[in-house]
């Protein structure tokens, strides 16, 4: 309840339309829907425009179903499960229509939407094993309506490979650079555009890439300004949050 | 030189308006001024928008003041000099006209720009330490031509000195959420906003607190979603990327 | 053997009552059984009133069943037994009348006594991953006689889902604060109450999670006072410590 | 506000007492004054007990002498400065009847009370170096209203001196185990006492203490049930928190 | 393409034999074939010598198999596959004429070439458990036209087991020194040799080894000059950079 | 070959009786026998009194087979396989008269010796998980002629446990102090002890133990004289050196 | 008191020579001095044999004298402080006869002692930086009665320095191994000599030396059997060992 | 004394030109002088070609002034101080004729010789802020006889700056890539050139870069091929091993 209802609210009961009593329990009454284990929360969606999105990982097959139930009794459309493991798609997939994505471990419930966000996001990877993370990031976008152009396996030691794909860099609205390893493709990308970019670390790598580690401090000393950085694997943040600047209210 | 700018040299030399050799050095030729110790960037003000700043930290008096004349040649009306010290302020001071922030340690020459953002950028802090940091982000903000609503102290241990400005915190544009020790402000700020928020850790604690590595961490972990972290004690950074977000081209 | 009942004995060796040998026999007995690869502690009970507890990790089926029935021949009701894998958890089941409780992993053999604590203990969740380590410490509290409250699933990112339960958290005797990736829980908490806060750090997280350090060095820098933290998943010290403050001695 | 004082402020809506616009003016009002470097809390005091301290670090002279005039103001009569400069409590004393204790660099101002606790405390440190921590946490218990043991010097190296004092250790309320280097005074003392353990590691040592970080793993990973742990060289957080335990609600 | 070429494209169409148009399109044409999960690059076979090389981790055996067909389209003789798994490879066997080096998991098709560099080079190891990363160095040192001495289990701690291999050291042209634990056989073999030393940590060892974090602390802090050091078990890098050393242009 | 062989030597050249020839090659001939993936050492017997022992990790049952054969034919009486895994154990059970002690997992050849040192070794552990590492310590010192007494799960925490073993602490000519966790154990036994303690850290514990890292650097920070530290889970090491201490030549 | 004094009282309490209440205050009686800031321990010369030894860092020099002068009326004749400044040096020189060696920053009071143990102890260091650290293991030694031999600058990166000092290192009885930056030092002589070597990682080195960490982990993880470690720059406790084990009890 | 010097002398005792006694002396004397705190290596110029750089860190003036007397006497020409303080510096200078080089810090004796390398070096930095060490990899790459390109102030956040500078990049012969914050410089540069890179990453930064940790970590985990990396901020080793390359024997 925000401050205008609260103001609202509290006329009606200076009016009497409206008793103490109904409005303190009114007050009290949580925007979530308490299942023991979850307390799936539905003003999110309008809050935040995030509620359809359940994180797979740590969760039962049934905690899951049990969650996706009371969000479509609640009415949402399109829900977006990250982490979720084959094991769990499988059980998943008898009971409702899911679609299962096995390289970034995703699945959607629902239709994806049609684009709506400002203008174009590009999602660039390092190399071919950051794909995993990177999927994350653009299905993600992609169920929250943006446009997504796939720059994969760009990185630096190979640098013309980035340089052919100046323009799209150029153009975009946003740019999320995947990089494990030493990370430099967030600050070479940072340099060359003009947008936000949200660099995301991965654990690729071995050796003194401590599970992404390396390129994790690589990325938050970039050099380049307009670089912020999400933790190791979040390719779902990052897609996120390259939505959320997409539609910024203008 | 961009691809349009190249497509149009061409058709130069096509048509013989512009010779081979003179179109091969014009290729050639950099967009910057090589002072020796820098290469001052001059096309990055078109490009990137940040050409006005200079980081002031292991350059010498004469050589902040060698780049600030280059700038100023090149036409630059404002220019912003982060960490910069008393003492370099003091000296430059006698030669230039410039402001000096002492808490933030920031130099300005030229007139703060008026806003012209989509919105209302918000810098938080957690606690009155951190406001030299916040300081940064907000003066980087302004020069860049965004309004800035201050919130300082309002650390998540007395959560209602934040709840206080749910208000503000909702209608933000871009949030910038500072915060050292445990760093949890970027977090709850997260699920009660709509908007990107910029965490920014700091140094400001003790023992655990490791210069800021115990707040970085808390803040690439946040389980809010819309959050991007960038260096400890970046308030530039933080600031200078808000008001790229808060300048989406529409 | 304790001061007083040193005195006590050297005066019954002083009147003759006991002879010198045996003294020196009686301050030379161990108060444990020594099994070879454990020494039983059957004083702690009376000592420190831990007696019951078996850490079940490392540890043989044989080896925890021996110091079972060790402990019941001396006379112990209640035995707890954590860190119980569910395989040895069936090992002994089929030669002791063992309660298993797989989340938490916890072996119980004896009824759970009724609650003689001052007051209630509040057991606190950030996500729905970390009831188990909630479990060890709400079934810990609980076979030690206290009365304990769940609320699990409130992390910060979702304020209105901790402060719709803040009268069970302002009337509590004691909170343990459990929660993984950002480790705010525990922060919040101690802001909102009055009581002392035992914060647990869990390893649910991934990437700069690194196995619970950031939930660990995130409550360690707590800026909320009456906030102390216990190792990483320890749910077993949380609520035996909790336990320990619900029952001062009057 | 808490429940009952909203319930009551409704009621009064409801009955025509107040208006709703009061209402709303009375529910957003702030339990703090804005100094706009900081914002202090005045119903802390009733809420939690802690309103009397100051976070010395970090703060100007003036910046706490005007926190300490607001708290005059409203009424305080002790308050306690932690982290004090010898500089700024010189400053300060010529201005305010501050007491300064400079080991533990503290400031006081107003009477110590009477010791209204449930039983004693014991702060306990490995070494002489330890000292300073040690009366932080004594000095902030004893404003607190708390009676304090001071053993000083009873590392484990030598245990005689340890065990010379285990009547006090048995008969404590609480106990702060402060100790440097391995940190090992926390698992015997815990093993010795039937009451909570508070550990406070210190940075005292060199080479790989690491500033305290290996007292504080030592701590953390103590096999003694019954031991928490705060912050390195956080002295003030120990105190405090033994003080809210033994001053339980019966 | 390089700056010659650029001329003389550029020459070309000032004299009318190619437009614009085509002008334009060569620039922009990519050295490198776009399989949509990778990017082969083709010129880098020119550029640095190295393209015959596929990092076999992280890739599908389909995707590798792909990236082996379009290198050996385009003219590859020789293709050396690192970090390839037992069930690729023999995957990879079905299909194609690969020989499988089971200890360094390495992958090769074609010839050896004859060995054409300045000199020999020498491959040393601590252990008898650091011979896979060897043999990883060796076999593309070889690859790569190098005539390699293997002097495998010389640690230091048997010091007379290397001093008595003194000649080849002192005669190699460059070493590969590899070793695990403690890592000093770099340092011994820096002083010892007047040619560069490649330095590469291994995983091997337990406990404080850190997974190879020891020996390459050790490596990065020789105090024998002419000493570098490549990532934790980076055989190939090691061998590479000897082969680029032992084969410089004249 | 030793100084006074070389002299010898030398005066054999001199008078004729060896030829130079001669005498370079038995001054370059190797006090090992090199099998290729192992270079077998028979003087270290003399030279150092460790030659009988094989560290079994890392290496393949043919390797250690052959190692063994070849160490029996140069005269080997007894041989200490370390880290020897139960498969490898089983293999060559069946090609050698093995005796194998699982929990250790060591394996020996030969009969033991009569105990021959200066006085008795003491093998304590904090826990009885610390077990397999003590037994490796004690193993170690019994197959090289030392007497060893074990005191098991003699932890801080329940201090009467190690102070009713205080006699064979004080008579004790080395005391090997193994413990996980907090690894306080070696300094409470360095403080009761008058003669050299080794320390050794395990992997025992969870959280914050971080593999051993915890107990390491607490008992590198001992504050008790006379301790000093192998690596972690070193149990070879420490009993191999107790071994030499009490063996001290008089 | 010991087992046998324990005993004896028993036996004189139950023949009626003390009564119970002497034996109790006897049995409490404490073998230290409590001077309040410090516990002066006066039965540890007795029991350990390091009485004499003040660490002086943290301490005042009125602490340092207190202790000094409790000391010398308990008969110490040789007293040796470690981590004196020379500022306390000084001060204390106008009221003691206090020696002073800057380099380690040692004070002397008494006269050092005729060498009486079994062998000769080497002190060896990689570097002359090492020096200060050596000198401290030195002192101690000679002071608690050892012949010490000093090797420095015998680094391993120029091996022949070392070897020309074979002879001494195969016939000590004990060796002190002191070194920074890759501490290679300590496996090298590890591997020469046949006695125990104590390891001393030292502070010196830059960038990824990480004030001694780097040579800490190299001397852990030492492939040479016979090495243990102490604290990075901890020359007394090397010192103190080395003295122990060169002193055995025969 | 290499082997053929060895067999010679062996030659010459058999045909009775050198006593035994002679040879054995012979074979003892040490290439070095010892000055006590420093072993001066005179044979190590021959051997290993850098017998004329002092590391003038953690030494006295009066022990470099030694050291230099001594390799003067024993002919050296040119002598090269790094890490040398200022003060240090001025007060040489009024001994010897020591040019100082105040920015990296670096003493010279002697004249420059003639560049004899293969090639040319280039030493390209990142920042502006990374000259010092940059400069100590240049003047010792030229005392060594080589020729330098500096490339400074071309990192990767500005490409263009780089890639303007491609052709000297292309044509190097050795190229050492200096840079702190994020370190990318190496990758790019390795991406781009075909020769041997040698990576210096430096402790420019702030934050995250953890005094050069994140820059170390980015350049062992480059994804080009040919880098290696050298300690942080050692722009000496870089110089010495780019000069050792630049001078391989033919």
């Amino acid at each position: 309840m925000e401050q205008k209802e609260l103001k609202e609210l509290l006329d009606r009961v200076s009016s009497g339309e409206v008793s103490a009593e109904d409005a303190f329990h009114r007050m009290k009454m949580e925007p979530f829907d308490d299942l023991g284990f979850a307390k799936v929360d539905h003003h999110r969606a309008i809050r935040q425009g995030a509620a359809e999105v359940i994180y797979g990982a740590g969760k039962t097959p049934e905690q899951i179903e049990g969650i996706v139930r009371n969000m479509q009794e609640r009415g949402q459309k399109r829900i977006l499960i990250t982490r979720l493991s084959k094991e769990t798609a499988a059980w998943l997939q008898e009971r409702l229509p899911l679609r299962y994505e096995a390289l970034p471990r995703i699945g959607i419930l629902g239709q994806m939407p049609e684009p709506d966000g400002i203008g174009t996001l590009v999602v660039a990877t390092g190399g071919t094993s950051d794909i995993p993370v990177a999927e994350e990031a653009a299905l993600t976008a992609e169920i929250h309506g943006n446009r997504v152009i796939r720059l994969y396996d760009v990185g630096v030691a190979g640098l013309h490979r980035l340089l052919a794909h100046r323009e799209e860099i150029m153009s975009a609205e946003v740019i999320v650079a995947i990089a494990g390893m030493e990370g430099a493709l967030a600050s070479v990308i940072g340099g060359l555009a003009d947008c936000p970019v949200i660099a995301v670390p991965t654990s690729i790598g071995y050796g003194a890439s401590f599970g992404g580690v390396s390129a994790l401090l690589s990325m938050l000393n970039s050099c380049a300004s307009g670089v912020s950085v999400v933790n190791i694997d979040n390719g779902f943040g990052a897609g996120y949050l390259a939505s959320m600047i997409n539609h910024r209210r203008l």
